[in-house]
This record gives structure tokens, C-alpha cells and sequence, in this order.
């Protein structure tokens, strides 16, 4: 199973919306088909969105060879707008094309553009992997001897192409004894719980139980939980935490419990440009996500429905955010930019 | 559409797990029968579980006419028995059986308490019925004009056979103006929000939109909000309130947001007997309610499930509980059994 490959004539990607009933792959050699399988979740996760992106903008670079360098950089930029036109909230997706915008801008020829794209294209993926490790390593360290973790959504191998990033932190907690059992939420609409993470862990051997998004409150006022954590999808300037729907629920339970909330995403998920919560964009999906699961129709067909994709966790609900460059603490003010300056708290 | 009637022959029940696609109705003959669909959600809702279970001990007590008066009760407390076991979380099915079952002990032989246990049974229903009236008009009067409600699962024609309780509220408030709209949770697993709540509002043309239950936080941040009103299935002594999973997480949710949390149930569902909420029996349901929607697979078929179908809302976040005898405020240890003693605080 591997979620991203990158073939060298196009882009492997495995079809998360078939899972866990099928491992089907589909392999694009045009962005726009890149720009489809993002567009409909077939690729999905912040760090993967980024990654898939960035190998369609170089699978377009290819197609505009033919043209002058004005012309091919034109070419390249309206690609670049089709592929972050898919998913507003993950600043991933824009965070991606804009290094790779900036490295074709730095060349002479649409040739010498086209293998430094691949190059950067191949780094950036690399680098996310990396970025990854480090992270569930720096995030198991939070936990407890043998803890009983909640996460919501996915965050595994499926959403970054790497070890993940709260999956991650699971998986190394799991090799290392620090990890007893994890609690998954389905994570309606589009149960990426329930259909990828206990899929994955339970490929691997990892305890897991799967709840309904409703149920995590009787949890954790009848079971033990020693922390909630979860990914995200942009970390605003003051540590506000957008992430998949109903993870705001989640920071509300663990607070009145006593569980300590953490947020584990790599420094590409952070977003300084945007001040607060309240400036990242909220993508609205469609009604029949919720109308319907597998065909069978759930609600009257004609009934209204309001269908966020993510929601917006204030950073004082926000316990720890973990990057692959270190751990930031509240106020996150001044500790998400000391993290992007380059400093590490576990240095 | 009527979820519940006594033929006289025996009880016709609207099969509640085929709808919104089908309107098929049962009748049963038989108390066994009656529990089996109980048992199965063919019918739910605390009201109508005790109905139906009053109205099943009287098909037990006709089976058992040809007893002497000795083993007539013991037949008849046999089958009060297989009633209450069915369900053991809302306490209105054991509260209809006691009073059955203390009518039917008053009786000095078989043919007597048959007709007893039958005007026994219409009474109930013809109160609990009465009792939904005036506890959404009592409701309803905590709502502004042009009200936003958020509700959850299902509380309406289905859940009492009457008006409904939280969707009684919603009813009287639409029709006399106070109400704009509906949000409606679709309620994992069972989903009685979207195949039944969204149906009811629907069908009479009251504006509702329809959720996914991870989504009530994004709401409450993003929209306006007036109320959250939902029912119960026992509330104990102190005020803790046990109602549909997930209902914890919105009466949080409320409070962060300074939403008015409102708790709507007839007296029946009252437990003086239950001091605190942690006493209250939690349901824990089949796995395959999370792992299958419809036919479709949604996780692993092998992956642990934990399915309890209710949870508890501390005391403290509850703003009012709202009955047909009046309307209860802080400290319900002292408010409820006011209530209970004929006090009505609006009489």
C-alpha cells in the first residue's frame, strides 16, 4: 500500500474513496486529472494534497515545453490556479505550488524549468516524509507509558504519504510501549476514520476501537483517555487549529476532562499570513455527502444540508502544536514563529 | 403516518427502521412480538417504548386469561419482564409496566384485570399524548420570535406517538411564529435525524437543515443560534440527563456559545430513584450498527466497535427541563420534585 509514487512518466496514486473495500490506483499523466482525484478525495490529507499537487504542476510543465519561457510561465501559473482551486482550507495545497512557482521562475528555459520542477517536486515529497518521522517522534514523547489516545479523521500514511502525522505519532508510540489502545472516530460524512484509520491500524496490529463522532463524549466521561490528537489543515497565526469537522467537539470534551488536546501537523500546515481562525476559508461540500453512504439513501431527498468540511479549534483549547521542528506551547504567538525561525525547543 | 394504534385486536406499529424509504406498518398479536420490535428500533422513543410496552401486557395479560389469579400475575410479570429487559436506559418502559402491572394486582380475577389493563393502557397513552401538548406549548414559550433551533436524533410523532417533545417544542413554535428554522443532527449511528427528524419536518413544510453530528460546533461558531432543544430517556434526581449519544458534546458546545440548552421530556421520564447520572444504565449496542450503513461495509469487518447509543449531560449544562407539569430551573434537586409534587410553576 502506498498512498503517492511518483513513476517518473506520471503520478501513482492509490484511490482512497475505494477503500477499505478495494486497493485500486490510478495513475494521472496530466494535472488535471491530478487536479480530479483531489478534487474528489481520491488523494486527500493536507501534506498529501501538497505532495500530489506538486508532481501535477510538474506533469503540466511537461505539456508546456513546446512554448517560450513567457509563455510556458503563463501555462504554468494557470495549472498552479486549477490545482489549488480544488480544497480551499489546506494552505498545504497552496503552500506547495508557490515553492514550485518560485523555483520555475528562477530558470531560463521551459527545458531547465521542467527538470528543476521534478527535482523540487521529488524534495518537497521527501522532505514531508521526514518531516513526518521527526514529528511522531517529538509527539510520542508526550504521551504517557501505554496511553489511551482519541483521534478524529485520518492523519496515516493515507493523508501524508509518510508515517502521518497524529497516525504517525500513534505508530511510534505503538513500536516504543508507550501506546495501549487508540479510540477512532468515523468522522462523517466521509468516514475517513472508520474506513482509513482502523483500516490501517488494523493492518498493523494496533488496538483500535471505532466510535461514532457522537460518542466521544461518553468516552471520556466513562473510560480513561490520556490525550486527544489530531491533524490539521491550517494553523493560523495565533494558533487557531482548522481541522476536519467535529474537532472543535473534541477540544471541548478534552478540556472539561482533563485530556490534554494536541494538534500534530508539519510546519507546511502553518499559515502566518492568516491571523486568526476566523480568516480560513471553509470549504462547503456537497449535500449528497451527507444525504447518502454506498448508494443507500439516508434522508429524504429533498431535505437541506449544510455540509462544512472542516472546522475552526481556538488555540485555547489547543494544549501542544508538535511540527517536525519541535514542540510550540501557548501563546503560540510568540512560539509557532520561534519554530519557523528555525529554533527547536527539543533542539 | 401514525406510529402507534390499538386495534382492539392488537397494536399496529409503523416499522420505524424502514423508513423514510418504505411506510410499512406490524401488527402485533402478541407481547413477544412487541418486544422483538422494541428490541429491533421497529419502535423507539422514550414515550413510545412505554406505550408499546403497556399496550404489549395487555396481549400477554389476554394469553394468560385462562390462569387462576395466582398464576395469571405470575405470567403477567413474567412477560413485564421480557418488556423492561429489552431497553435499559430510558425509564419510562419500566414506569409504564409498574403501573400496569399495579393496576392488574389490584384485580381480583384474570377477566377483570384484562379489562383493566386495557383501560389502563389507552389512559396512558391518551396522557402521555396530552402531556406532549402542553409541555410544547409550555416550550415553546422559551423560544424568540423567528427561532434557530438546533435539535438532536429523533423526538417527534415517532419518538411519543403524541405532538413529540423537543419537536413538539418545534411544532407549536413554527406554528405560532416563533421558529425560522430547523438544524437537525443526522444522529449516528441509527441516524433517526436524517432517515426520521428530517423526514417529520419535511413532510410538513417546516425548514430544516440537515447536519452531520460533527458539525454542530462549526454551527454554533458560524451561525446564529437561538436554542438547542433536545429530549431524554431518564433524567435522575439531581438533573443529570440521559438522552441520545452525542447530546453531551452539544450541551458543551451550547454553553461555549451562550446557546440556551433545553431538555424536553414528559414526568414519565423523570427518576427520582436515580440520584445522579451515574447510575443511569448506558445501552451498548450491536458493532454492526457503526460498522454498516444500509448494506455497505463503512469499516474493517474485523475492527473492535464500541457502541454505546446514549450518554449522559451533567446537570450543570442543562438550562431548563421542560415538562407538561412545568418548567424546571437550577437546582433540579430541588426544582424537579416541585414538579412532581403538582407544583406547576406556569399554573
Amino acid at each position: 500500500m502506498e498512498a503517492i509514487a511518483w513513476t517518473g512518466q506520471g503520478l501513482r496514486l492509490l484511490d482512497q474513496t475505494a477503500l477499505p473495500a478495494q486497493e485500486r490506483y490510478l495513475e494521472a499523466r496530466d494535472h488535471r486529472t491530478v487536479a480530479e482525484a483531489i478534487r474528489s478525495l481520491r488523494v486527500r490529507g493536507a501534506s498529501l494534497i501538497g505532495i500530489a499537487a506538486a508532481y501535477g504542476l510538474v506533469l503540466a510543465a511537461r505539456s508546456l515545453q513546446g512554448r517560450d519561457m513567457a509563455g510556458f510561465l503563463v501555462g504554468l501559473e494557470g495549472a498552479a490556479a486549477e490545482l489549488a482551486a480544488t480544497r480551499p482550507t489546506a494552505v498545504n495545497l497552496s503552500w506547495a505550488l508557490e515553492r514550485l512557482l518560485g523555483r520555475a521562475r528562477a530558470c531560463t528555459s521551459p527545458q531547465q524549468a521542467v527538470a528543476a520542477l521534478e527535482e523540487e517536486a521529488r524534495s518537497l515529497h521527501l522532505e514531508q516524509m521526514e518531516a513526518d518521522r521527526r514529528l511522531a517522534e517529538l509527539g510520542a514523547s508526550l504521551l504517557p507509558m501505554g496511553a489511551v489516545v482519541l483521534t478524529h479523521c485520518n492523519t496515516g500514511a493515507l493523508a501524508t504519504g509518510g508515517l502521518g502525522t497524529a497516525l504517525g505519532i500513534v505508530r511510534v508510540a505503538w513500536q516504543t510501549g508507550r501506546l495501549s489502545r487508540v479510540y477512532a472516530t468515523e468522522t462523517r460524512p466521509l468516514l475517513q476514520g472508520a474506513r482509513l484509520t482502523a483500516w490501517e491500524l488494523w493492518r498493523e496490529g494496533i488496538p483500535c476501537t471505532l466510535i461514532v463522532d457522537g460518542a466521544a463524549g461518553a468516552l471520556m466521561a466513562r473510560c480513561r483517555l490520556d490525550a486527544v490528537v489530531v491533524g490539521a489543515d491550517r494553523i493560523a497565526a495565533n494558533g487557531d487549529v482548522a481541522n476536519k469537522v467535529g474537532t472543535y467537539a473534541l477540544a471541548l470534551l478534552a478540556r472539561a476532562h482533563g485530556v490534554p488536546f494536541y494538534v500534530a501537523a508539519p510546519t507546511s500546515t502553518l499559515d502566518p499570513s492568516t491571523p486568526d481562525g476566523s480568516r480560513i476559508p471553509i470549504e462547503e461540500r456537497s449535500p449528497e455527502e451527507v444525504r447518502r453512504v454506498g448508494g443507500a439513501s439516508l434522508a429524504p431527498e429533498g431535505v437541506d444540508v449544510l455540509n462544512w468540511a472542516f472546522d475552526v479549534t481556538p488555540a485555547a483549547y489547543v494544549d501542544a502544536i508538535v511540527t517536525e521542528r519541535g514542540i510550540a506551547r501557548p501563546p503560540y504567538g510568540e512560539s509557532l514563529p520561534q519554530l519557523l525561525g528555525g529554533g527547536n525547543e527539543h533542539g
